[in-house]
């Protein structure tokens, strides 16, 4: 798994400048890469803290000294993961999702008094409250004993061709009926960021935009000279029009979403398409039949990064195309 | 990650006896477990060897004392894998997937001369010659300078409901077809092993058999007593008639194929669908509306379990309710 520095780095950069010049605090969402090197990069260029989704990753980044992290998820403190949350309390800056009052009381008394972010619903509904259910939930935090940081949602329904305008303005509007005096008002992913507005939102938190992978790609967020991991493969078989490689599910992930083109993409056969997925094959259809030869090495980008780089314990770091180091995926397997 | 010792020792058990008393060799397929510990369970019980995916997984197994390999697949020698092929095949009884008279000469060149089978296509149409290619194959194979030991197919269009018979029949006639003299004939997978027949073959390799899975209750081949395997989730938040868990894709994987009713199954409420998942959350609708309280703890069958087992490095080995070991999952990510 290869990840070309330069486009990472370019990746940073300008994701940084854009929550600047829009006067958004940068807060990536670092269960895309895992990686501490990586998220050092993120700091280095302005961020002001990292998401991550569960406790385990948040142990990994202040392993790697990142100090002020957010668990944007509505944790549930049972007894192990308590102990944890308390020892993460006690050593970095730390904010926790709640969307109920019940898990706020089971945080208050298991883990003690936290700063806690109120999780609003914008449109996907999974977690989080009704925006008008916002302020209650902050009254009933701030009851059990906890400091409340602000509000924030996950627009995830953007994740759809022609849905990311309107699902950033779902956003806007789900943050503002919440709670438009709320300190922190945190939205944001990789597809609803350009249309991130300060107002709305204080703090946004894309993910995936430090890789790019196929999905941004067909969703139009990012062109193939974005994508900055890809897998390499190797043609084991030929069939007709079709090669097979020896990546499979277990290292692309199997990520799909219903409108995409395949199970992945080949940035430098923009015309291929994965037809077919197992474990450990991928079935590769090259219109016009220039299929490539047995032996031959193929790019492929993922559909889904965050899955990809959770298969792998290192990242192979490229420049111009050689080798210069490898990054340990930290927090990869740290799900729960 | 939990296994039922109890229930894994008696799947171990039943397919060794169903091959034992049809007279076929067992050859289990390892890429399911990935752990040592249950590759020589499956040993002690008769398994001839075991059937792996790659060399890396080879290498794993054979570091854990299994002798006898078949890396089922048509592997191509690319120069770093050709040394490890070479150190392979000098420490354990190996076979190697030929699919093409490519491979084989370029295993001849870089690696030297193996036991090699021929891999023919009896219906899935992913890798392999047609049946009436194995011969040619066999022969090219042969003047290469390999052993060559036999043929083998995987009849994985039988992972489909009501089409197990079909595909078990595919399969008995590609390798009837391609030669019925060879010495090993290799065939199976865990929903055709109940219909594979001694004659056209000599050799089944199921996987999933000893965990089961959601994709094998929905199939018909296991109930959810012969399930091993289950994730421990976790109800975070709740709404209307769903539950949302904190077992997302990169616990259980995100395999879902076309006619599955979910991303995965509950043993102990077989009437509720996972209706949808993302990373760190899988929605769960309970018909009826006897949602799950906010803490309370679920057991999720994932629906492919080769994937999910890929994702962990660990198992928590379970007998009678209680913890009695860990298992380490020693080919973890070992899939290049």
């Amino acid at each position: 798994m290869a990840v070309d520095v330069a486009v990472l780095d370019r990746n940073v950069r300008s994701m940084a400048a854009a929550a600047g010049q829009r006067g958004l605090a940068l807060r990536p969402h670092a269960k895309t890469h895992k990686t501490v090197e990586i998220a050092r990069r993120q700091i280095e260029h302005g961020a002001a803290g990292l998401t991550v989704a569960t406790v385990a990753e948040a142990e990994a980044f202040a392993d790697g000294g990142i100090e002020d992290l957010f668990i944007a998820y509505p944790v549930w403190p049972s007894p192990a993961r308590a102990r944890r949350l308390r020892a993460l309390a006690d050593r970095v800056a730390l904010r926790v999702g709640v969307d109920s009052a019940e898990s706020a009381q089971a945080l208050a008394r298991s883990v003690g008094p936290l700063d806690v972010m109120v999780e609003v619903d914008s449109g996907q509904h999974r977690s989080g409250v009704r925006p008008s259910d916002a302020k209650a939930l902050a009254a009933d935090a701030e009851r059990a004993g906890h400091r409340v940081s602000g509000i924030f949602t996950f627009p995830g329904h953007g994740y759809g061709p022609g849905l990311q305008h309107q699902a950033a303005r779902d956003e806007a509007t789900a943050l503002l009926e919440a709670d438009p005096q709320a300190p922190v008002r945190s939205g944001g992913s990789t597809p609803t960021a350009a249309f991130a507005e300060a107002g709305p939102l204080t703090e946004m938190r894309p993910g995936v935009y430090v890789f790019g992978d196929a999905q941004q790609v067909e969703l139009g967020t990012c062109t193939w000279d974005d994508v900055a991991l890809t897998v390499a493969a190797t043609v084991v078989s030929r069939r007709g029009d079709r090669a097979i490689v020896d990546a499979g599910s277990k290292i692309l992930g199997a990520d799909r979403l219903a409108w995409a083109t395949g199970f992945g993409r080949l940035p430098d056969h923009p015309d291929a398409r994965i037809v077919a997925l197992s474990e450990h094959h991928a079935t590769i259809e090259f219109p016009g039949g220039a299929v490539p030869a047995r032996g031959d090495r193929l790019r492929v980008a993922p559909n889904h990064v965050c899955a990809t780089v959770n298969l792998t314990d290192e990242l192979v770091v490229v420049e111009a195309g050689r080798e210069i180091d490898r990054w340990r995926v930290a927090a990869r397997g740290a799900n729960t």
